[in-house]
């Protein structure tokens, strides 16, 4: 492992999620981290699971990481830059404009601090599921503002890349803007799906498939803190979201209305209009033509994935991205596989050949 | 493998992506299975891909199953009950109460008609997208009427159990309701969001994390099959998305009004419905509390997650879902491992003593 770019010691303010998991990283690459939080309970548990170590009185650090919850940040943020001249401070809060307005409005030295968002996070919050590793390779936006030099800023650089991030700049406008569209407009979008399912019957439910399931995934998320979020962040929310109205009033006066001439063609537009949109997403998940796919059936049995996995590394090829399959009460699961094109008509003769059943 | 329970032989009239899988399942279960399509190429195609032989003069099938887009399903139905006086037939299409409407407007011999749906489909089409098992252990909905005796619908139950599925019994207004809940609006609600993205700046568009790409993976569906079936289903289509869209108000003004008084708490009322809409999904990729996570860490290399699965294996542990996360450009990706919370410790530790990294 690389040194440690960051000199430290670093004070973490807040040990959920988002604190206890960069205490995790940072102690892992040796750097000297100070916590604090709220409840002794989180802050204890935090530093049995290897965090960092209580405050003392005397600590001097280098830089302070604020991980506490978006409607009190800017408070903090205010508190640690007066408790502690030397260092500077940074947060990790989801939106960044209001923190920053609130934080020039209350006279904060912002020659100190820069507010950061990394794009990580799991559906599950407290320092127990905390993980060293829960920024590599996400992007960390930091929300660049004229105020710090830039060699003061380059501490924040130190910490994104000491996690393993990759650092994207972003003006506080631009970024809350982006995780709007990203993050709390889907956030949104899903939750009113999920809530159509409060009062279906049972009959209807029971015939979910992988579409609805994938639509509401992000709708099981924790509603205090979302509150907090879409509230801290309601301008760029409130006009996305009255694009998507309009667009949703036009579907369905177009449904309403389907012999109109020209009724279909609008929502097959809008449809192709979909396509487009998730064409522009990056990565594995999206619509992502760089793969192909094979669909293999494996027994619902202890080691029928070892098994089919060892024979897919014993063909030399590097599965890129996995999707199971399983209906509840079937005897059968379907694993479907992509890998690179080019290594798929020989993976599934390797597969067949070996006595799987490629199912597509 | 059981024996067959048609006798056959089974005409499939369309040999896209569901004709050619019922014929190849059919065919694994030694059904003699006639295809019929208005495109020589797929006919072709899916005969040399095992799915069953091109019909010929003097067939005569015990059941015809029709499997054309859903705007032509009743006049081909229609014309296989006049032109096959003996046989039953069905057909697959994913709403049902516009097509037995047509039909009875037409006269057709509804006591040898009985309307299917079987919940099962992929994002590609095509006879060469078909699979033998694509139907296994997930739920086929017969759309039951009063027109057809018991002894005659039986060939229908066999016809779904021959090809593994589970038969689900609903009236076709109930299964209308049902798809336009769990397939339909979903539909839209993912395509209106995917549209957001089409105009968004890059730097927008690559923050984007696992929420969104669930959220809009559907959008990514035929424009062309879609436009058909929200067509033929959009009176309840309609119904809920005008209660989507009431919500979608309320959520709106609610953000607009913050500070006006309980604005948060509506916030929040709407943020926990979608918790409670969540959970009523059934299966694993809901917010299943049937299963503990563990998260490991696999180096992006050709038979990690082999080893991995060998070790789970070796465990005598059972996997009983997973999810894989990877960033682009990063060396490392995660595993997320489901099992049942009674083996989660010590399938940590097993890992662990092996060298994996539990991250979580």
């Amino acid at each position: 492992m690389s040194e440690a770019r960051l000199t430290g010691p670093v004070r973490i303010v807040g040990v959920g999620l988002l604190g206890a998991s960069i205490g995790l990283g940072l102690r892992a690459k040796g750097v000297e981290v100070i916590l604090a939080d709220a409840s002794p309970t989180h802050l204890a548990i935090a530093a049995d699971y290897g965090a960092g170590r209580p405050a003392a009185p005397g600590d001097v650090p280098q830089l302070v990481v604020v991980c506490v919850p978006p409607d009190v940040t800017a408070d903090v943020v205010a508190s640690e830059l007066a408790a502690n001249p030397t260092a500077i401070v940074t947060d990790v809060a989801s939106v960044k404009l209001a923190i920053y307005d609130d934080l020039v409005a209350r006279g904060a030295d912002l020659s100190r601090y820069l507010g950061t968002h990394p794009m990580a996070g799991r559906e599950l919050g407290g320092p127990m599921s905390g993980r060293a590793d829960l920024f590599v390779g996400r992007p960390w936006v930091v929300a660049a503002h004229e105020g710090i030099s830039y060699r003061d800023a380059s501490v924040i650089d130190d910490l994104i890349l000491d996690l393993g991030a990759t650092l994207v700049e972003l003006t506080p406008e631009q970024h809350d803007r982006a995780v709007a569209l990203v993050s709390h407009v889907p956030q949104v979008v899903s939750t009113l799906m999920a809530r159509r399912l409060i009062d279906a019957p049972h009959a209807s439910v029971n015939l979910a498939g992988q579409g609805i399931r994938d639509v509401t995934r992000v709708a099981a998320s924790d509603p205090e803190l979302w509150v907090q979020i879409l509230g801290q962040n309601s301008a760029p929310v409130i006009e996305i979201l009255r694009g998507y109205r309009d667009d949703l009033d036009r579907f369905i006066d177009a449904l309403v209305d389907l012999e109109a001439p020209g009724a279909r063609r609008r929502i097959a537009e809008e449809l192709f209009g979909g396509n487009t949109g998730v064409e522009r997403l990056p990565g594995k998940h999206g619509v992502d033509r760089r793969y192909a796919s094979l669909i293999v059936m494996v027994d619902d049995r202890p080691g029928q994935l070892a098994r089919l996995f060892n024979d897919v590394g014993d063909a030399g090829v590097n599965l890129e991205d996995l999707r199971l399959e399983h209906s509840p009460g079937a005897q059968v699961g379907l694993a479907e596989i992509f890998v690179l094109p080019e290594v798929q008509e020989r993976l599934t003769d390797e597969l067949a050949a070996r006595g799987w059943r490629i199912a597509g």
